[in-house]
């Protein structure tokens, strides 16, 4: 990959001065301090942004440089089919939430009616970070019982 | 909340015909059968959705329907203060990978220089499906050895 890379960035001539100006395309901030579901729930969405990323820059690119994108963009495909697939369903399920159509009376009024069940289990579910904290604890005493675990 | 929403809808006047017309406005596809991370992130992406669309209402209501509208605003806001930070800053991360500009030459450059480190996050995180059988068979074990927990 690395291999692959340093031949893309030769041909489309940018210059590392442009490269690492301190303000990277992906931050890093959601995958610090949150829990492992919440780091994968953002991987999955930069894995699909690289796939749209890679798409639009082949069609674009000229022969010499279809070869390497396709490459990078299989080596996407493949992690997000084997390793991300119930985050690319979420993230499916987040995406047609911004579709909904908030000025329409209708849908307005069908969303009110749906509301008391939501409500309901948006309040019911645990914290993810009391869940985390548990599962710490548990490892914890696990390998106190266990120590060769 | 069933009052002020009954009271609601009577005053928009929203036929139930049309509002149990069988389509939903807001499907419970991600809410089946996945982790409880899943749902939540999920369920954070629905409280926002209300935000909006009574935000919206608010703005097109009259004075009338106000008063419960705010009503029902406040009750959103707090759950989502008091329950879904976390899913609130995730939800931030991925509306802003939305933003990234795809055709711009030296944003596709410094994300080709990114990808390696991306690329090896990714394939690194233990899978979320992994990770929950491992919790429910922990939390098996523990009802096992001490069944008064």
């Amino acid at each position: 990959m690395n291999k692959t890379i340093q031949d893309l960035l030769q041909r489309y001539e940018i210059p590392s001065k442009e490269r690492y100006n301190g303000t990277p395309v992906f931050t890093r901030e959601p995958l610090d301090g949150t829990t492992e579901q919440t780091k994968r729930t953002f991987m999955g969405g930069v894995l699909e942004t690289y796939e749209k990323l890679l798409g639009q820059m082949l069609k674009a690119g000229d022969d010499a440089v279809k070869t390497d994108l396709r490459f990078l963009l299989k080596l996407i495909q493949d992690l997000k089919k084997h390793k991300y697939k119930e985050q690319s369903k979420l993230l499916k399920g987040l995406h047609d939430l911004g579709n909904v159509q908030m000025d329409d009376r209708i849908i307005q009024g069908k969303a009110l009616g749906e509301l008391p069940w939501l409500y309901e289990e948006a309040s019911s579910l645990t914290s993810s970070i009391r869940l985390e904290r548990r599962r710490r604890r548990r490892q914890a005493r696990k390998l106190r019982t266990h120590p060769s675990a």
